[in-house]
């Protein structure tokens, strides 16, 4: 999806993997709001929010946030940190920073369900039941797990488990809770998570059958392979695993530094550039407007030196990200109002989970007995 | 131990596994009440409460929970029956049946925890929490699983992980929170369980190690052998799998039907007969008192004959689960005290399993942000 575009139909707002990445996201057309849309989308909470992750997922997805016709669950995919991150400090500051970001950016916490996963004790419970009709095999075919064992193989480890915990080898049971819980129907992700999807699917599916009813929605993928992924420092894909982020509410100081850390190439003042291999361009042009965009391009023709192009962009993205910096640090230093408007998003998201869990419960023989 | 005994010490109640039988019993000294024994027992609620299980589990467990001196947390392990048994109607009527069992038979809920699995939100929460500090490697190596993968090759399976749910595969990890949760000392278990209770060790120690405090007591197993167990009517242990049972609150008249069912051998009435090879005779003994047991030894060696010797067991038996029975039927005839007796147990429960979860949500980096 371009910038600007706001998410109509199935259009996924972002599709790095769970494991690979920190964005785990989820466009679902709800089938029982007549004219609502639902958008879940999770956030793993190991990192710092940058700018990939704003032109990729936060922005489109607060801007749906916004629509009157846009159901939106956002939440902070905190349960899912575990897996990778034994940092307490970095989850729990991830937690806040994350949380402090979209409420900066403007998320309407009025219209979107904003919560944090670890507030949702039905979410493990659900996945304990959908655990009793998983396939163990399924799970042996999932990716992230094939990719620990692939690099044990090649590491010549006799132990192809080694480094593989029961968290990693069955998150995608975790995350089939996050979507069957709040009744996705259509799917848009990007390719890597097809098959969240379709194991999501396979459970909801198997838990329907065996207990002979529709309790949870199939979700259906639909592949968008429009995400826009933004390059980072070094001009490979933007991502805390590469160490190339520009984190999107570093101080003024350190975003021009990391800006004209931004690779280019050897070209002169005065020689014509290539906009379109260049990832100044590529970053300038996911925050600008179509006829900024287009000004640039000229001045890249023109041949604009490199020194000045970074300038330009970095007075650019900091005209932008100043005000809600302003709001981001201002949040950081009032963690008790993020922790009461997650409270009541937890509330919200419990509304629709704790009667889904009590009639899962009941019809699997655990009811109460009045 | 034997019938008649009091729990004192590193006893266990009973040792059946989980995964091939329907009591998981563990018996925990808890470090942090001076004077108090924890006993902590878990029945899978896939079944009907039989002799074996009064006489191996649910006797002595409540007995134990009449004493001052023991802290008993005895559970539905509601949870767990789900791994193997999809069967709505007979998981909740088991429910319904084992905790009607164990009230009629005068557990002492003043004294003792008693509470269903279900009930317990921190427990799948926490079985969330150890799979991200759990190896899967553990689990390639679990008893449960290992026995399904070598049944699977037996069978010339392609896929040795046919019929394997993520369930059955993962369920240590729910096991080691329902021990983890109470902080269980020692533990004596049957020798099938040792298994368990190192691998709840494993993951507690592991935990403790990651986020550099004692969180969780680790669990000590103490093997016991002298766990009671009976013969079922054809003389293999009785068990449910067997299908060889005595359910514990028959009819008078199936219970005569029954009796009359157990498997003797062909010596005539004045032969001598061998009652230490006898299921009868163990089946009386386990019931009866020393001076009982030692005068239908004697009639034995008098040489009674087997359709009288099986008359004088049924009234026995008969005496003994009259007044019970009687109560049984009455509380089935009023499930809405059932699920009040066993809410008051859940949140008695949930008053240590909450700080807990508390504390390693807050060592874990998922605390509130104040």
């Amino acid at each position: 999806m371009r910038r600007g575009d706001v998410p109509v139909g199935p259009v996924a707002l972002a599709g790095t993997s769970l494991y690979t990445g920190r964005i785990l996201t989820f466009r679902c057309d709800q089938p029982n709001s007549m004219t609502k849309t639902r958008v879940l989308t999770g956030i793993t909470t190991t990192g710092t929010p940058h700018l990939g992750n704003y032109v990729g997922a936060i922005k489109p997805a607060i801007e749906a946030s916004q629509r009157p016709d846009v159901d939106s669950f956002y939440f902070l995919a905190d349960l899912h940190a575990l897996i990778k991150c034994q940092d307490p400090r970095r989850v729990q500051q991830s937690r806040l920073e994350i949380a402090a970001t979209w409420l900066a950016l403007g998320l309407d916490t009025d219209n979107a369900v904003f919560y944090r996963q670890s507030d949702i004790p039905e979410i493990p419970e659900l996945t304990w039941m959908l655990s009793c009709v998983c396939a163990k095999g399924l799970m042996n075919r999932a990716h992230a797990y094939k990719a620990a064992v692939a690099e044990n193989e090649e590491l010549g480890h006799q132990d192809m488990d080694k480094g593989v915990s029961m968290g990693l080898f069955g998150y995608p049971v975790l995350m089939a809770a996050d979507i069957l819980m709040f009744n996705a129907n259509k799917v848009p992700v990007g390719r890597d998570q097809i098959q969240h999807i379709e194991m999501a699917r396979d459970m909801g599916g198997r838990f329907n059958h065996l207990y002979k009813g529709q309790y949870f929605t199939l979700p259906e993928a639909v592949v968008d392979d429009k995400v826009e992924v933004l390059n980072g420092l070094d001009g490979r894909k933007m991502s805390k695993s590469y160490n190339n982020t520009i984190p999107l509410f570093v101080s003024e100081k350190k975003l021009q530094k990391l800006v004209r850390k931004i690779k280019t190439n050897s070209l002169e003042p005065g020689e014509p550039k290539d906009p379109d291999s260049c990832t100044l361009f590529q970053i300038f042009s996911a925050f600008a407007s179509a006829e900024e965009t287009a000004a640039m391009r000229t001045e890249y023709a023109n041949g604009i030196g490199w020194g000045a192009a970074k300038d330009r962009v970095f007075e650019y993205l900091n005209a932008h990200l100043r005000e809600p910096r302003e709001r981001y640090n201002a949040l950081l230093e009032d963690p008790g109002h993020i922790e009461n408007v997650l409270k009541q998003g937890a509330e919200k998201a419990r509304a629709e989970a704790q009667p889904l869990m009590e009639r899962v419960r009941e019809v699997a023989g655990l009811g109460r007995f009045v």
